[in-house]
């Protein structure tokens, strides 16, 4: 006997008044069920696909619609669906409307049934008298805008560019929200419990809504710190639901422990709870084996330190942020998972990527260390980043750029050296961010040749020349076609940090061209090539060497969002979280006169007016609070609640 | 970075002059592509589906054919297909012909490219030169024909019933043949590997396409029994293609050992192959650990002996046949699988059907142990089926009809002391057909009571009355609605069961009535109702009790095809394959004259007539082959590769 697919077989509904209920096996056991209502008599109802559909009709043109008749079909088995059947006379000009509420409910144990096999309705008609007239959706709706009008307004601009305001003060920060709802373990390309949301992504997405919703921040950062090892690595993704670790994929991708860091940084610099670092967390979702917060910070540290390849640089292990770069791999089985294939435990492989991450990220936890009066630690933390500078300046440097990695065979990636695939944009990107070659002029060489090898009017490629065919020591990014993916594609979700880099060193006509060269409020009128909302960040867009050039795929679910925002909120226009304060550091074309930030920064509103007379990219002159000079560049936090008016004179 | 659905980026495609090449990601490590070829000019074609459906077209109406227009669209990511335009213009009464080729190639590691970058396509011009012509086509249909022709050859039978020649000679052989190829890893309703190949299901599956292709049925054997446990214990399922055994359901259906010696000893039957039983076969797919064919079922007998409850029948374990019968399961989580949720040791839940399917399947054993010079062992091993039998007699039977097991509670289920589900129909078919309680005439009380609790103008229930609520010590067959699934539908699977039971007692008329209630030839004239194809068996007609009576469900994919074919071939037309030649016991309407069957038997052909002048049901007065008379009933193997001409008289 087989047992596939039972639902097929037991799909039920039940029709009450206006409302379709939808119990496919509802029972002592199953407890939940969904609902559909109409705010008005129905002239009929389906809830049987095939007879709303009508046996070959396309979802375009249902059977029921056309014929302008219901057929009060009851489902019973095969597809359950809901459709409503009103009639209405329309007189010229005359409108009318109704509410259609479409809910779900689960019934506690004790109160499955109003009587015996009927359903207890009683959650289904409370949730339908809610919004019984149109006032009441509107009111919901108000209390939506609301809703939503508040988190928008943590932080706000108001400059000269109307698409700039709009991405600013609305659809980036809304992204941010929906990407922190969905994580990835929900899209339109994803569905189910399948893939779990990422211990990487995660720590970076919440560096785009930390502003928002810093108590769901917090929690975030425990789940996320509870799936860690206790060497101090970590499953390279978690399941939302279980909160557990996904033994699936497991863990050895290097860079996913510093992430940790980097959230919790965030987090701490944006609530000043330095308290977090306090928590018992477990290991392994083993709540029999906990450390406190900053232990786990302090093994993601030691994670990279313990795992240097022969130039004193991190091993990349699986992969790091890039995913398809697989050193360790070797895969020559047709459709095998590069995730999941047999890993070498190849201790060779280096990623420049990681060692610009640890030199960003670990000042940070050297911070923390002296703030909990470990002054030894922070010593010893201090030097280990020193020494990573240093290696990452002899040997991750390749005359004009920074170098990707070295592979299996200690051979360099992204190098003039190779074939295809001579720069890469991440190391160029965090090894800047991170400050390395600043001093030496290294980093503006690289951030000439990403201009001069890698920038496109689309954006920046991932690397270039993209791989024309499959290279079994670099994995899955060469799987791809040219222009697509990690080959050479456009990754909306690194772009950003040239962005940065290019604020750091201070040029902000560079870094402001680069926002709005994927900004999509920027890319209205290339729709019809850039193919997705002109309001939401894709994961990618297909780069120079594509067939289709400029075209968006995987729109919404990418942590894409949440860098650009850090990007122009920080980096550009200059309002950055720190530990004792909002520091003003802006780094802007050179043509702007001025814009006013508003931000609610724990509990005090700050008005910050930018002024730039002298027309230059960086570079505080004055700032006053309130009437008052302010000495350095980081306003005090007042803890008063109210509303502080800051001046910042450019030049 | 997310990694989802990397194809929506990367769908390729290629055209060359008729053919269109599906290549998304053949690279150095992929290393296969599909093509669609049509043998004439193309007016154009599409690849895209988008651009080929339009944005907004149903499937019913796509663009380019409503337009009349192909778009010449190359794919690129996203959803690539594959569309011809061919452009005619026909006069009255003219007719053309074209051929087009779906294919798949894989190439060898080294012969990818036939230059750098593209594809080989010389295995695809190869299959499509092969069908270049209109008569290069009607060659491979022919040959297609001919290879179902032998097939079909082997079991046709002669009737004055046009509908019982057609799924005798045709539609049932048939879908016993697709069932083999699909087993239950594919079907309308699953796909991928996720399910397996069940171990009980395969086993069964073999008695329907054995005569067919018995090299086959040989290599199934052994894989199957290649996954059995050391102590003769089975996993539920086994995937086809690794021919591992399926941990995610795990073991513990305590049917499943026995089900190793039916299909071994209907294999044997057959094919006169004893030698099979001296095969090494590995447990639990180790190949360092071995034991011949016949250790195994040796264990799968013992695996049932050394498991029995407190009234010495077999303990159910996780489930028997009926899946959905869960009596150590105990669940009240809502959704979580049943095949999976944890599992009570408790050795208290007893299986009736399984003492019947002992009682039934013991005495091949016992056979085999005899033709092996074991008489020791064939002794013991009749000294458990004949206890068996006395304990099914003794615990087993309710009064009217044989109870269908005892719960964890040790309290009865299928019988008058139960509110619901009072009669089952499995230990009523299986104990009969074990010969149980005939001569005591408790066989003819049983089936007496199915007919009166279970019948309906569409079949057998399952089982009667059906389960208004759910039930926490029965499991799943209480989820579903009443009247459908193993709630009180008809399952073609189990009806079989009873139509042999029928003839175990004689009653040719009532089982030849059960056949053609479920026999889809016999249900064209209700298909509205029926609603399924009227040549092939579904897994489960809708009950009485069900709100769609008489609808049928999950067509193709289902056990029943094996067990209606058994039922009809062997126990109504009554040609029964034995160790050393062919039974002749046919059990047939009264009103029937004769009819005659050509069977193809250990390579020699009997063409035998079946003549009833007296009208019986049952019993054989004479035999005669080629001209000489019979002493037994059994057609000696003549192994001359000739045709006999044998004569039944009936009376």
């Amino acid at each position: 006997m087989t047992n596939f697919q039972r639902n097929l077989s037991t799909g039920e509904v039940e029709i009450q008044g206006s409302v379709i209920y939808h119990k496919t096996e509802y029972r002592e056991r199953r407890n939940h069920y969904a609902f559909f209502s109409a705010n008005c008599p129905l002239a009929g109802f389906d809830t049987d696909r095939e007879a709303f559909l009508g046996l070959y009709n396309g979802l375009d043109q249902p059977q029921t619609v056309i014929a302008g008749q219901a057929s009060n079909s009851i489902a019973s088995g095969w597809s359950p669906i809901g459709s409503h059947c009103i009639e209405v006379i329309l007189e010229p000009g005359e409108e009318t409307s109704y509410n259609f509420i479409l809910g779900y409910v689960e019934n506690p144990e004790d109160e499955k049934w109003e009587s015996p096999g009927v359903i207890n309705k009683k959650q289904a008609h409370a949730m339908i008298a809610q919004f019984a007239n149109e006032s009441d959706v509107e009111r919901a709706l108000s209390e939506l805008r609301a809703y939503w009008n508040n988190l928008l307004s943590k932080y706000t601009v108001q400059t000269h560019d109307d698409k700039l305001n709009r991405m600013v003060n609305i659809w980036n920060p809304y992204q941010c929200m929906v990407t922190f709802n969905m994580s990835r373990s929900a899209s339109y390309f994803e569905s189910g419990i399948g893939r779990g949301m990422g211990f990487r992504d995660s720590n970076q997405d919440l560096l785009g809504f930390v502003h928002q919703i810093p108590e769901r921040a917090r929690e975030r950062i425990i789940d996320i710190a509870s799936t860690q090892f206790e060497n101090g690595g970590a499953y390279h993704q978690y399941q939302p639901l279980t909160k557990k670790g996904n033994h699936e994929v497991g863990g050895g991708f290097n860079d996913d422990p510093l992430w940790l860091i980097v959230g919790t940084a965030a987090y701490i610099k944006e609530t000043g709870d330095f308290d977090i670092l306090d928590e018992q967390v477990p290991f392994d979702g083993n709540a029999d084996h906990t450390a406190t917060l900053f232990e786990h910070l302090k093994r993601s540290f030691y994670h990279v330190v313990g795992n240097l390849g022969p130039h004193g640089l991190p091993l990349i292990g699986r992969a790091d942020w890039n995913d398809c770069l697989n050193l360790n791999c070797f895969s020559s089985t047709p459709d095998e998972s590069y995730q999941t294939t047999q890993n070498l435990e190849g201790r060779i492989a280096e990623s420049v990527f990681i060692a610009g991450l640890f030199v960003y990220t670990g000042p940070e936890f050297v911070e923390l260390c002296k703030r909990r009066g470990l002054d030894n630690e922070a010593a010893t933390a201090q030097a280990h980043v020193d020494r990573m500078r240093t290696s990452t300046l002899e040997h991750g440097f390749d005359g004009e750029w920074f170098l990707r990695a070295y592979d299996h065979h200690g051979h360099k990636i992204g190098s003039t050296d190779c074939e295809e695939g001579q720069i890469f944009i991440e190391p160029q990107g965090f090894c800047v961010m991170a400050g390395i070659g600043v001093e030496e002029g290294l980093a503006q060489k690289a951030l000439d040749s990403t201009h001069a090898r890698l920038e496109t009017p689309c954006g920046i490629v991932l690397q270039n020349p993209p791989y024309s065919r499959y290279y079994i020591n670099l994995g899955e990014i060469s799987s791809y076609p040219p222009g697509y993916k990690e080959n050479a594609g456009i990754f909306c979700h690194n772009n950003p940090w040239i962005m940065m880099a290019e604020a750091v060193i201070g040029r902000g006509d560079r870094a402001f061209e680069l926002y709005s060269k994927i900004a999509p409020a920027y890319l209205e009128d290339i729709s019809d090539i850039h193919r997705t909302e002109p309001y939401v960040y894709a994961q990618m867009i297909a780069g120079k060497d594509a067939v289709r050039e400029g075209e968006a795929k995987n729109s919404w679910l990418t942590g894409t969002a949440a860098w650009n925002f850090i990007a122009i909120t920080q980096s550009i226009l200059g309002i950055q979280p720190e530990w004792n304060g909002l520091r003003i550091d802006p780094c802007i074309p050179k043509g702007w006169d001025g814009y006013t930030v508003t931000r609610v920064f724990r509990g005090d509103t700050y008005v910050i007016h930018i002024m730039n007379p002298q027309h230059v990219s960086k570079g505080v002159a004055a700032i006053t609070v309130d009437g008052t000079v302010l000495m350095d560049h980081i306003l005090p936090v007042a803890g008063d609640g109210a509303v502080h008016q800051v001046k910042v004179l450019l030049g």
